[in-house]
């Protein structure tokens, strides 16, 4: 397949890890994202691990695909026929992704084994990156910088939310952004992210994001709505990077106008916040740590009935981002996880101020084994559109 | 909840007729798509759907919802207090769509209760539209043709196939496209379109579209690969139209000068096949006959090897539409699907001539008691760009 023999046997032994400490034999692996993870390409088919011995590419589409270890199939049910006797104690689905119908199919195919869930398998696998998806997310971090360089010159006199963000997309496309995002979890929907505009930032959302907004239609309740930017808003800009298959999550605000006060305070303490985060976020912190600290700093500037939404509040204010936008870690009150070498984090500690916006910033940044690495390094502070 | 009270009732019945023939006394339902037909709105939460007695909307996000029959909760489990003791011998969830782990958790609500799978209920339900929503769809049409009025004017000299794409989702979103759009099954992934231009269009995809493209990277191999418009390409522009929640879908064909006679030649066989099986497509009619009679046409026209693809052919012509891209009924040869008055399907027999690209056109209809009515009027003959 597409990634390199020592990128592949990287991936594998940190997967092949997890497979032991979770004592399942053998992984039989569908979803797209980990397909890709383990292949560097998207096809409709399986990959089957076993925790020793050859990986197995399972092809039904596209045709003409060649490689060690690809076996072409028309239905899962062959798969049986290339393990042939040796048939896993235990098969590992991937049971938090796989529909129901699709993982008591692909459970048939192995009567005989016990069934257990690989989505933490994978999960914990993919949240420890890699030097060379590092790399990957590095490089989209630039292309995405970049488009949001270029944001404050596609401002026009009397936009509204949803023509300021359809410029935002067109370049963003035009410096290859791929369009598509990947988002694990049932009924979570996204498309290429967000522009919030005064009072919309505090519509409340049915989807799990840390902010929300009307949307231009029940159908898709999220994000811009059509009203015209006004002096006095807060614009905050949450479109997403996806260059190279993997993510950089970013997020900037800009305004009309001058804004009160309070607005001011409130996104100079999300960037307090992020530094403060920063200097903590080394191997071995706990996550929800880097919660309470947040947490602390925003109670100490009294600005708590404004912190992650005003009418509804958001439970996280940082998750991993890689292949997918919400990987591991967590950064949320209850979250078990430890801040590892490898993570790729996007925090997210934002503001809704009634009457004029959301403020706030969102980097993604890079846990290195010394260091933390900004991998969306631009201008913090909020930017002026010119009136 | 949005929908009117008698609209619901429509809706409410239709479900509550296959319950009935299935045996389901009862659904809760939680996909997206599902909870749009039945409340008019998205939120994070479940529809409760008894054969009998009112339906129960528990609702975890957003706040502030109001309505009939609005229960707030903050887990799945908190609904088991609401039914109470009106406990149902079987419990019928989407297995189709929703993840494993989320479906046993769903039915330990309902310990006493069978497991039945809900999605071909909702499926075949909303299968057959109703006059509000064939309504909805004929708006969304209006927009998504007078989008394709303008892309002669969109093409520019020396332009990749991205960049034309680009300014096509520009048009489209300013229009009034919501950007998104919802596809049903297990690793599909679909953006708000494709445009393939020559030779790219007989790049084999992992995707069960009808039509592939190399895409611009491994990690999303479907549509436009960045390759410049030349002279003897065609451009097939296949944009999706969701601009209430409702979809179009409508494929037109574009050249830069001159094609070879192949290419005309099966282009007026694709518009060929859409007017013979307008003229077969009544309440009634076998999706099969149909698939048949296409191919008949195709085989006449000595056509075959380039129907539906070239290096890798689709298995199906046409395919139902609505709030999502890939409903019922499927126009495949092995369909046991039969027509019936408020189906919406999308027909797009399709050729890839080698060396020139796609042609062939897609219309969305509805059928009608006594006609079917084309949701996408535009004109079908290859438009060519000026040079």
């Amino acid at each position: 397949m597409l990634l390199g023999h020592d990128e592949f046997g990287r991936r594998l032994n940190k997967i092949r890890a997890k497979m032991a400490t979770s004592e399942i034999p053998a992984l039989l692996i569908s979803d797209n994202a980990n397909k890709y993870y383990l292949t560097g390409r998207v096809y409709a088919g399986y990959v089957y691990v076993p925790i020793e011995g050859p990986v197995i590419f399972f092809i039904r589409r596209p045709v003409e695909l060649e490689g060690d270890g690809v076996v072409y199939i028309r239905k899962p049910e062959e798969i049986a026929e290339s393990i042939g006797l040796n048939t896993p104690e235990a098969i590992g689905l991937e049971l938090d992704v796989l529909s129901y119908s699709t993982a008591l199919r692909l459970k048939n195919i192995f009567p005989q084994s016990e069934l257990k869930n690989a989505s933490p398998v994978m999960r914990r696998a993919r949240a420890v990156k890699t030097a060379e998806e590092i790399e990957m997310i590095r490089k989209s971090g630039v292309k995405h910088v970049h488009v949001y360089s270029r944001i404050p010159h596609l401002y026009q006199a009397g936009m509204t939310d949803m023509e300021l963000q359809v410029e935002i997309e067109r370049v963003s496309r035009l410096e290859g952004c791929l369009g598509q995002f990947r988002i694990s979890g049932d009924s979570m929907e996204l498309y290429m992210g967000n522009v919030l505009v005064g009072e919309n930032a505090d519509a409340p959302s049915p989807y799990d994001f840390a902010m929300g907004g009307q949307g231009l239609d029940p159908s898709l309740p999220v994000g811009a709505c059509g009203e015209e930017i006004k002096p006095g808003n807060t614009v905050m800009v949450d479109m997403n990077g996806n260059y190279d298959g993997y993510m950089t999550d970013m997020t900037r605000v800009y305004a009309l106008g001058e804004l009160p006060e309070l607005a001011i305070k409130a996104h100079q303490c999300s960037i307090d916040i992020h530094h403060e985060l920063c200097d903590m976020m080394h191997p071995g912190t706990e996550a929800r740590a880097l919660y309470s600290r947040a947490e602390d700093i925003v109670k100490a500037h009294g600005l708590l009935p404004y912190y992650m939404g005003h009418r509804q509040h958001a439970g996280f204010i940082g998750h991993g981002v890689g292949i997918e936008i919400n990987e591991l870690p967590v950064i949320a009150p209850r979250s078990r996880d430890i801040i590892a070498e490898g993570n790729v984090i996007a925090l997210e500690p934002k503001f809704v101020i009634p009457h004029v916006g959301a403020v706030g910033i969102e980097n993604t940044y890079a846990v290195m084994a010394d260091n933390v690495e900004c991998l969306t390094p631009a201008p913090e502070e909020i930017q002026y559109f010119d009136v």
